[in-house]
């Protein structure tokens, strides 16, 4: 398998993108990645890791786009950058299977749709991050913010493609579509979900057990949760800010505790540890853009080697798995059933 | 101050609701309480309590309203139940102030629009429960689910009252105001938050500081976020999701963490439980539901009789500090303002 990974993209490029795909070059035997971006300073980098394995080469690119530039401006105006020449290799070589960035989501959306385009029948393509869940699982938010305004078959396409993609690459039988919601009952929600709810409840493909409460997105009852992306991403980022709060609460806790809750605190650090680690979402990979015809998987901004790593054995088992075929069929059976 | 409170709302009703209420009564000086509900079996609470004051009445009101009834249907159909009783009491008589309910939601806001009604040029009255925030102030979001479809006028006034009511309750100087979005931007957003932007932008009532991501909500940066019910609800549970997960991982965590961890977490157990009540919001009171003609308080389902307490200590202080009319007179603003 060939990956491209913008080695400069996001917060921590391009040092720790250059060692994340050392890392994964020398424990993947069947990778080999394309890093796009400077060659001189990636070829820097590489030497101050010391690797001299064949396994890893560079495409230059000497652009680069920015958390300040518009996306869809800077997708059109900086061709030399590493995303777009990411993008446009991936799109123009058949020899090349993914795609990796820890760059501005706008422009790896938009550089996405754009130079890579999507699977035909595909209405909008969605990020789909997958969360841990209370039972040791995982459970997968689509869409978690590449279409904040929604029409209702948007939100069918997501369940589906979420489904297929959950099955395929992790083997799950038969993935629990819910509908993130206001309240359980069928009838409540807004507009949009309403149309929706009356969708999926007729669909054959998938196994839709109705509306869920954000309070329950992480309860592991619940594979694949559907919602707009403007929804998903205020469920996703509610988490992660409730998450810091306790975290921050802890400490403090901590710190004007006394004596015995110090002692305590100590005699816990290892504990501590495992739980941060057990909560750290980055270590179940990015999020794949399903939807567009090739793997494009978009990482958070602040991954280090560990999460590019993640990544790349994500794009692996995805390739494995031959999971963007699947999900092209996924696409394909709702077209011939809406022909009926 | 007289405060209706319905005693047979809620999974503690009636035994916390009347404990609840006779604490109040004990702790604070002006206020009187009717409770509403059936008049023997709150006798009988009250005597098991031994309460023997002349500040608490009873209005007897044989029907219950559940959580399975159909909230309009059972605000039309059952007006002898606690919840319909209490509220036009509150509206035909001038003598009480307050209405607090910890009934279905639903129905608690259906019958506070019917049986009460808006302010004159309120569009939609809004819930705005508070929340603990890491500065250890309270954020408040408005509206966190009375209304699962918006148009920007109406988080216009949601950000208008928001606004009134910290000023006037709690003082705060000049709250900051904030739209819940998925990027900080000012470009960022979906057609609501972008309409709303626009305006909210350009009101001199408010001290709108712009744009805010959900990861943000708890800082403590802001005072009021102004987002739809639908968004409000998810932001708000996955709090709660996110808050319920993280402290099984603790438990988890204990539980399997050897004998350091376990001498750890006993050692730590006194702060542990002081974080739970730092955490727990439900203290602060409940959600004014704000937009009505006279105060209508919704609390937590699951509130016991401190949370009552807070919420009569809470309609106490909005009726101290004359809230209801300066909201009447933000809102009052607004009208004269699009006159012009």
């Amino acid at each position: 398998m060939k990956i491209i990974i913008d080695a400069f993209g996001g917060d921590n490029a391009p040092k720790e993108i250059v060692k994340g795909a050392v890392t994964s070059v020398n424990l993947i035997d069947d990778v080999t990645i394309a890093l796009t971006g400077r060659k001189d300073v990636i070829e820097k980098e590489l030497a101050e890791i010391g690797y001299k394995g064949d396994r890893i080469e560079i495409i230059d690119a000497p652009e680069v786009i920015t958390c300040e530039d518009s996306p869809t401006l800077a997708i059109r105006q900086k061709k030399n950058s590493s995303l777009v020449v990411g993008l446009d290799t991936l799109s123009a070589d058949d020899s090349y299977d993914a795609f990796i960035s820890c760059g501005s989501t706008g422009a790896v959306l938009a550089g996405a749709l754009f130079r890579v385009g999507r699977i035909p029948g595909v209405l909008r393509p969605a990020l789909c991050p997958m969360l841990p869940n209370s039972k040791g699982g995982r459970t997968l938010i689509i869409d978690s913010g590449a279409n904040v305004d929604c029409k209702p078959e948007y939100l069918v396409q997501f369940a589906v493609m979420g489904s297929a993609y959950l099955k395929a690459t992790y083997g799950v039988e038969n993935p629990r579509v819910a509908l993130m919601n206001v309240g359980t009952e069928d009838e409540k929600g807004n507009d949009l979900t309403h149309a929706v709810f009356e969708e999926l409840k007729q669909m054959p493909q998938i196994n839709f057990v109705g509306n869920m409460e954000a309070r329950e997105m992480l309860s592991g009852d619940y594979d694949v949760v559907v919602c707009d992306g403007f929804v998903g991403n205020v469920a996703l980022k509610s988490t992660e800010g409730a998450v810091g709060f306790i975290l921050n609460a802890l400490k403090s806790t901590i710190k004007n505790g006394g004596l015995m809750g110090k002692l305590g605190a100590l005699l816990m650090k290892k504990n501590f540890k495992k739980m941060a680690l057990d909560l750290d979402y980055t270590q179940l990979g990015g999020s794949p853009f399903l939807g567009v015809k090739k793997l494009v998987i978009k990482s958070h901004g602040s991954s280090k080697a560990k999460t590019i790593y993640s990544c790349v054995r994500q794009a692996y088992k995805l390739y494995q798995n031959k999971t963007m075929e699947k999900i092209k069929e996924s696409i394909d059976s709702l077209g011939e059933d809406s022909e009926k």
